[in-house]
């Protein structure tokens, strides 16, 4: 089975490595996929936004392990999710907001100790539950063994744009490597629009592109990103730094 | 079937992830190896060096994809190349330049949209077009069944030293993680020489050393480096931040 | 066979690529686990805590192979070393002290050409030496076969803290992404102690605590980290940067 992996833990430490040993020595047989390890610490937000964004691309069956967790050794829950095509393990924190929208799921809370490390640290659940639930899972342990089903649990909110009369609110979500601004709101929003004006702090973009070619060199686009939303990006240059953008700040399409 | 991945997508963004989903979901037995996605955003110079220093140490049959691909959603290319012991699967703009220099080479416009994924965005081929095609191919699936022969291709440009009569011209080609300056003068070119100044920047080296031990900690010298071309280091430092070179600066090996 | 990897070469350059490339020819099979390359350039310290802190997590008979080797090129021996549940391969520098220090083993400088890539650089054995001899031993070829018996290497010098009748001393030997502090200073050390104070830069801890939320948000606390020795903390901040420590920083727990 693949297990994806998706954590605050950085590529420096440690802590990567201790959960794919213990993982390994539970299934040797068990595919570890590294999706990233470089969410910002402890941001939730941003960690559902990469699951979202690259689990569904992966073979069905596949299951997706989350460690982004600052209430790690508090009274949080660990939970296991099904859906009809996956499997999810995280901390009950809301990083599952997106598979909570979008899919008919099955929750548990994950309480059977027999299946996690001998000793489990107050710090580092990720080695001492996490790996060690993760690799039983892979060799087919169900949820209904590793704990109960569950009603109560953290859904989380998304942001999701407003549109009105004349103009769609909306807010970047996510800046990438490359500088480009994602954001919340539908292509199926802005697609088919006859006339549009995109306003991003002082940046104007009046039109939707379909390339970033479709604009000279170092000059602002809007166009539907490769996620199927709304995305501000710069012609082989950086709009986040270009702009002056950041995550959270809100944009306007105004139809007109 | 090894497959080889070199790109500019990060460590943080989804779009590595994404890919791999994507290729182990056509090709579950695929091996596949990070080369590095820390390419700086567009830098087709860079990947193609650290294609050129990476790819012929894997064994016979692997598969090379390299996504550095500021064009994309542009008319340029996919190609994919054949030599007598490797594939290559790039962006047609001259990201494979080093490989077209050293090897006979078999070169196809990846044209068969049957093995894209079905629906292919603007701005994300890695997922969409390269990473099925990969797969595709790391199954069994030939150049000849995905594409045309072109010979209407991107060869690229090396940057090759100029040698003289009383010195020989060179660059910096890279500079990696200790600093080191590796450069395009080929060991051969310098190697015997009786007598040599090695000028960077404000620094000279006049002679060739074998090791870094050669040289007291923190000087400078110039050794044939693990690429066999020369290079400039200092003795357990940074030579880039001492000397202050940059890639694309000068270098001049004087016989005298 | 697992065969981890802990280098200092960087996620860009293609060094790591490299020496995945030249294993894989040797041993098709191998079963490469990244536990880091970000170890800071040519620091043996961090790599021989970050081997402690990751190789008994992995299933027994996994082989670890550190290279962090600024002696790369002079005439320190590479070694080979057996303990009774896994295999070592590092340069002689120290780097393995932790496994010394903990276990009984047995100890080989690695000696047979036969095994080296054919042609060795004076700048890059990682490739050239220690990816083959991995291989190599991943597929059964013994220490006695690669090399010889030493009792001549270096142990290293573990840095313990200090117990004296009304204090321990210790210092900050790590500090992960988070910005915790992990000190040198046992577990064993202070759990149980009635009364202690923590003193760290300016900074003064009361108690040791179980748990990050123990304390509010924002607050510095001490507690028994995952790795079983007293570590510094703020509640989702960074104490590094809050507090302003570093590695070698002395930390003193009074009993009071």
């Amino acid at each position: 089975m693949i297990v994806t992996l998706i954590t605050d833990f950085g590529y420096t430490d440690p802590y990567v490595g201790s959960m794919k040993g213990v993982m390994l020595g539970i299934n040797p047989d068990v595919q570890i996929v590294d999706i990233t390890h470089d969410v910002t610490p402890q941001n939730i937000d941003e960690a559902a936004f990469i699951l979202k964004r690259s689990y569904s691309f992966f073979p069905e069956g596949t299951m997706h392990v989350i460690v982004v967790d600052p209430g790690v050794g508090s009274t949080r829950s660990i939970i296991g999710v099904k859906t009809d095509s996956a499997l999810f393990l995280a901390p009950d924190n809301g990083v599952l907001k997106y598979i909570f929208y979008h899919h008919s799921v099955k929750v548990y809370q994950i309480t059977n100790q027999d299946y996690f490390r001998d000793h489990v640290s107050h710090t580092f659940h990720g080695r001492d539950i996490f790996a060690p639930i993760a690799a039983h899972m892979s060799r087919g342990i169900t949820l209904d063994i590793l704990g109960q089903p569950s009603e109560n649990y953290i859904k989380g909110e998304l942001s999701n744009p407003v549109v009105e009369a004349e103009h769609i609110s909306g807010e970047i979500t996510y800046i990438d490597r490359f500088g480009n601004g994602i954001t919340n709101i539908g292509g199926n929003l802005v697609t088919g629009l006859k006339k549009m004006q995109i306003h991003i702090k002082t940046t104007t973009v009046k039109k939707l592109s379909n390339r970033y070619i479709d604009v000279p060199l170092g000059e602002p686009l809007a166009l539907i990103g490769s996620g199927n939303t709304l995305e501000i990006s710069v012609h082989q240059g950086n709009a986040a730094q270009q702009i002056g953008f950041r995550v959270g700040d809100p944009i306007t399409v105004s139809f007109e």
